[in-house]
């Protein structure tokens, strides 16, 4: 699944409603997803975490979009491992 | 940018840590990549966004790592559009 296609067909389906409910309002629905996707960890079943976690990917992408960010290129910092050490396995403890 | 390449690299740059650490405070540390996000959509330039677009992602894809989630198979709900209507554009307005 490629990064830079999921958001053009996030744009595609959701865009003009994102730019119509603006940053603020969605980042908002970002967090209530957030929150699902807590709770789906916690108390629910793989189903429902699949379902949460694309649903926070989404919101996550469609709030990038908005702000002007390819998620693309955002994901390369991490394509070769760490992006404060460039090694994988990390050897520098930036994600401890 | 290949979601699942993504969540390989991630898992063989950062998976010890992640394992040791555990789920509880993996996502306590997304929250926090959170929290810098919105400062950054607040009051930081573009740089500083990719980059913590890119930090949330990551910690995203650990945590879908740490609880037997294929990322890849999760934002395959959105491949054609709406996970609900099948749409694009979205007729039904679950994303609204």
């Amino acid at each position: 699944m490629d990064l830079a296609a999921l958001q053009a067909t996030i744009r595609a389906t959701y865009g003009d409603a994102d730019r119509g409910r603006g940053v603020d309002a969605t980042f908002g629905w970002f967090i209530e997803e957030v929150g699902e996707l807590s709770r789906a960890i916690r108390r629910q079943g793989h189903d429902q975490r699949v379902e949460e976690f694309s649903d926070v990917l989404a919101w996550l992408v469609t709030l990038a979009d908005l702000t002007g960010v390819d998620m693309a290129e955002a994901a390369r910092r991490y394509e070769h491992g760490c992006p404060k050490c460039d090694a994988s396995p990390c050897g520098c403890g930036a994600h401890p």
